[in-house]
């Protein structure tokens, strides 16, 4: 059975399931770190099977997440490769915490990168049109206004969570006039916009973006009104199943987010659906802003192929 | 000064903002009629003035809704006809009350028409979306129910009013199947859509569609996706003004019923904006089912301009 | 019951299903002719009544069938005002012959007129696709032929009924250069094409064109390929029941069409399907041509509202 | 000369023209190695000019098929390495033996691992339409299937060879609920259908699908209804060719194909076409299964720069 | 012979070939007058003979110029309609001065009327692009700012006349901002740019207008930019006879306005091509403003049919 | 401060600022070489320093041209290369001047190569329509012209500077067949043209076009009418910056280039905007023709990748 840190973590994460992957990534690097050290394994092939039980159960945590499944491959790689060159359990230990946080410098770092490189595309007058929370978002707008640009950015309120308020309110507090509409105004305010900017919580092979509930409607709007729509996302969320035909998953949540905990009596004939996340096609991408560069989403499949630990030919 | 039965419907409706532009049409008739039995009017020509001015008054209830407008065009050219024969003010009074009855009853059977006309496009196993509250399209689907067939609708929750919330439960109560979203997944749940269904708060005279916010949205994802889109709409709200270059006003309403009224204090660079409808472009709209039958929306103009009391050309 | 000789037209036009309209809408109108001639009936009700009855046995050769149904409306219109003008049976039978009489005229002149406006579309050395058997479509490429152009011509066989052969012999017959091709080369040829030319079997109020299987195929092939698609179509081939929201019924037909007799064995998990019609939609037609000049297919509102007999508003 | 293992597989297989490029390519191979075993060659000098000569005749069995090609290009740069290493002639015949062995190999393992990944793109209750033959078409929908999957699937009949007929009578055999339609009735049954499924005889760099006459029309058909179009093909089939400008050379078959022998009499005005493949555009395809996984059209130029024995740069 | 005053405007006009339609149409109605003054017939008939020569004279000034053939059109109905009541030569020459009259007064009237309906569509800070030189633009423009409206104006320099110069500076001096640029800017600025503003020579029955070379180029690019399209077109300018299926004709002009005179030596394989006007489709244009109210080009045939002498059905 | 011969290349070439960017390209690479040869450095590190001026220095010619910085770039590598391999400055002279030579045969070279591989995709008949000046199209035609083929070109003159004349002039002179049109008249011929064929100033990570102001607008006129785009564009043209989220900068030339010298006075409300280039998006470009095979602009981040001292990841 696998460690108990790690146990705790998957039950943490599942409770605050609206956490980014990025969040859900770094507390599971730190459980790993932390199994490991206490592993009563005391050959390297023993410390190995631990490992992937480890792993089994935080792919738990968020099946479809892929800063996660990525994060926890590139770790078991680096280990297996130190076990074929004969390390032991101690040697394995260590090259298991270096590499988790090594991981997680990247990752930090992919934000800041993609910050720099996101704001070159911002201009000084720039009408932005953005939908629920993205820390990638959110660095690259604040960097645009410490270069002395003052975009003004439309924030969607994002039902159900309405993390929006919270887009609205962070960036307000920065300097940045915003301004909250609700989800279904993006038609109307389309016309007024310059730019859409948003994030990601996964990107397929082909260039499609997941990302929360309402994305696809924003793109496909932009993209009939003739607006640029960018995705700023680290080479992290790229999935190399998707290469191998795999779909990615989206998750329906409790239907309690959309009609309040009290209001869900069985109703006959009454459902509510409540997707967390939908899929946009790569024809509605004009750019992803990545930590390496800015690339059109036909060549994510470029960034798949070069993912370390990936087999996919 | 303007009768007082005229003053108090004016604010009366004002307040009770949301209602729809039936209900306040009827309101604004109902004043009309009782105003003029009221009248002290000694001369048709005094009459005429009278009506002319409690006419002004009523507009300010909704300046930009088109039945109200035209039921009261309807009604003065009547009256106005009656006094170019030579009738006196008894005789005005009772054209009045006729013309406003006329008006009221032709709205009334125009549901029950288009009810008719629009259950013939419903399929047995349609799946429909439809969005905000409108008496035609809960008409057109009851009528589809009752004539054995069995659609399923999803139903958006319609923020910031969440009147699809009505909408399902009225329809639910029936015994239709209804799934309540929240209004962006409308991409989401687009593909597994037949059709979408929607109502109309005035129809301009190419055929665009003014509707509650969130329209537009739904009618270009639909397009997208190869969904047919159809607005049940009577000809009282097809709008003359539009063929004379007036644009129809999109009014913006009380910020606080986005936010919630606590929560809007003034923080810089903060703002909330709370459109009430939108437009939708004729050629996000396949059909537009009225009471005198289906009509693709380029035929608008030909509606507006056989309309009674309509001087344009 | 309805008269023998209605009973004998109604029986042969079915087994001879694969007729068009125009020679269905012939036999129909005679076989009313002849019945008025024969009657029993003593009073002009009585005639009615007898007339109205055959009318719905002739509508069982092809319900679907818009000339039909549009010239047994019109002959039962004009005998019914004489009736009300108090007009005996004697005079109903020579009001009926002279409506049939009528109707059959127009309808034939009609495809002259088509001819003589079509044939201004069509350039010297126009290459134009066209699809199935249409006498309008013959009747206009003959007719630019007698004007000394020289277009050509690519047929497509139309399967199952192979009918494309036919057209195929009779325009090399007269002198026009064809070349036959299979349907599913349209995407292959449509490059080298500058115009689709097709007929209809009906026409919907919103300018949908109801025509043999794989003409909607071509004309979104076409459509594509910026090729302009023109359709031919007397106006008694529009549909006023479109208006009503009645939607045009696709028969489907013997699969041994498809497969041969021999071959339409039970196997299981094995089903033909043989749609005899399909549905252009009105985005992809650019013109109709008719024998009162080249509409829009947005017009087509405009003409089945003028068609006599027809009561839509 | 050519040896007569050779020629014998060029004159049999240019009369067996319907096959597929895999069967011909192993054909090929076939006699390659059997030419070999069979040379009289004394030098390797002597045996590359013979095999070079080789190769030359057997592009003649269809000069446009890119497996072919690519697997002789295969072939001959191993030999070729092998005798630029100083090998002697016994070496070679072994060198070529294992090299053809290989490509033969993997190219049949290539369609196990598309079915594999194809199988994962296709959902319980997916209405799946397809056209022509494609071997790794017909293995993903039966991996589909062995995987407790139910598609159902339109197969069109595909003139003027009709092997749809075999592909119907193929899948419905292995318990595969297939529908057989004739090619022009695509657009009709699109709208019932959620994919479209077809296989390629070749891949072009940019993405673009060489693939029997009609692929072109149903992918146009499917994009417009927002239906998405997934390519089979191992990358085998890849064109690097295509990277240098050359045009895919689409090749025309025997008019009698399709009016049948007897009835193509010289008819003046009169001719047939009969192209045996036809071009669908990247814009019309969504995704292509290869072996090495799931990649959209643009990704195509990333596998045609990886072949072996390729010198694009 | 034509009377001397006729041939002597035809040349006129013939030589100042820039000139547009209306100013065409002024100086043919004016030589009609003079020249039925000054007849000499004794009889009506002897009258209506002379006129309808004279008419075919004038059309040789435009051929294709729709108010100019709908101008003589008008007339030559009026005094028709007179000789049918028993009119003399007298009262004839009477209807004809009146009846010019009141089509250019109608002509005149329509252009205020077109400024008073186009100028509700500009708003205040709204960026318009125009192209070539059209009275109602101008107007429009000029009725807007005097609306206190300061649109700012993009005017093309309209190669090979450069008519964009003078529309430029006419607007400036009226005080409107204006910036010039070269005809090929046109995507370029498109993304800074409100709405197209452009006029027409003349309205096809489909809703196409022929303008001036490089309308079509404009309009389809703003129509991919999601810009709205408008037409400022009297309904004089409505073409009945493209409802008989006539295509309205280009005319090329002479080369040397391309090249400059000099230039134009005859150089072997080397040609100039200079088509005056180009043909923008229905599709590209969002509304066309008249002086009877704002129209889809969908309607255009509505205008054509109520055409004053126009027999089309 | 930059050596006499950098600063007099940097003066002449924005003097004769039309010039090309290979032109400017060969000049910056001869001063650099020459300015290497009279060096005072007596350390590599002082050599380096002063190498890194120049480049500074020249940069300013055209601070957007992408051939230009690539090749400084390129040289700038080999210094440093070799000098961290400890060359001295004797040999690092050689070094600079071995790789500028490089460089420039490279850039020669490809021209050879893409009108060699360009020429395969232009077939006998093909009506061409090309805009502007460029060394690799005009090569392509002339290499087609070679091979027997007879396209005919449609040259647009190219406002402000008219350069379609040249090469109007210079096609004409070796026998091909041009016609000479005005810009904005490209609607009205491409329905006449098979191909556009254009050059590129630059070319983008995600495969846009910087080319010479008009080219987007041709591009987009093509596309709606199905006509293939071809871009012709050496890898040296290439941009890496634009991995990094750099836009190109679009310069603005001298207003009198538009109105003429003596015009441009200074009017009240009257500007004039001289945009030199446009840029063409990706979905706008069918393929670009490079000297390393024709590629999809999805690819073109491929190319950008693999260049010689990029260090975009």
């Amino acid at each position: 059975m696998a460690h108990r840190d790690i146990l705790k973590v998957v039950d943490d994460m599942r409770i605050r399931q609206m956490r980014g992957g990025t969040v859900v990534t770094h507390a599971a690097l730190n459980a790993l770190r932390s199994a490991a050290l206490k592993t009563k394994a005391t050959s390297s092939r023993q410390f190995l099977v631990e490992l992937r039980e480890n792993i089994k159960y935080l792919m738990r945590i968020r099946a479809s997440s892929i800063p996660l499944s990525n994060s926890l491959r590139f770790v078991l790689l680096d280990v297996k490769q130190a076990a074929d060159r004969g390390a032991y359990v101690k040697e394995l230990q260590n090259v298991l915490a270096n590499s988790a946080t090594q991981f997680d410098t990247k990752l930090e770092e992919s934000i800041r990168e993609i910050a720099e490189i996101g704001a070159r595309r911002i201009r000084d007058d720039d009408v932005i049109m953005t939908h629920s929370y993205s820390s990638s978002v959110i660095a690259i707008l604040k960097r645009a206004y410490q270069q002395h640009k003052r975009p003004r950015v439309f924030v969607t309120e994002t039902r159900p969570e309405l993390e929006g308020r919270d887009v609205a309110r962070e960036l307000a507090a920065e300097g940045i006039d915003v301004t909250l509409i609700i989800d279904s105004a993006v038609s109307h305010f389309i016309e007024d916009s310059d730019k859409v900017l948003i994030g990601a919580e996964a990107v397929a092979a082909n260039g499609a973006i997941v990302n929360k509930i309402g994305t696809a409607t924003i793109a496909a709007v932009a993209q009939r009104a003739r607006v640029r729509v960018y995705a700023a996302a680290s080479t992290y969320k790229f999935s190399p199943e998707t290469m191998l035909g795999e779909l990615i998953e989206i998750e329906e949540r409790d239907p309690s987010y959309v009609l309040g905990r009290s209001k869900v009596k069985k109703l006959p004939h009454f459902a509510v659906r409540n997707p967390a996340f939908d899929v946009t096609s790569p024809q509605d991408i004009d750019l992803i802003i990545t930590e390496r560069g800015v690339i059109p989403p036909q060549a994510a499949i470029m960034i798949v192929r070069e993912q370390k630990g990936v087999s996919v030919p």
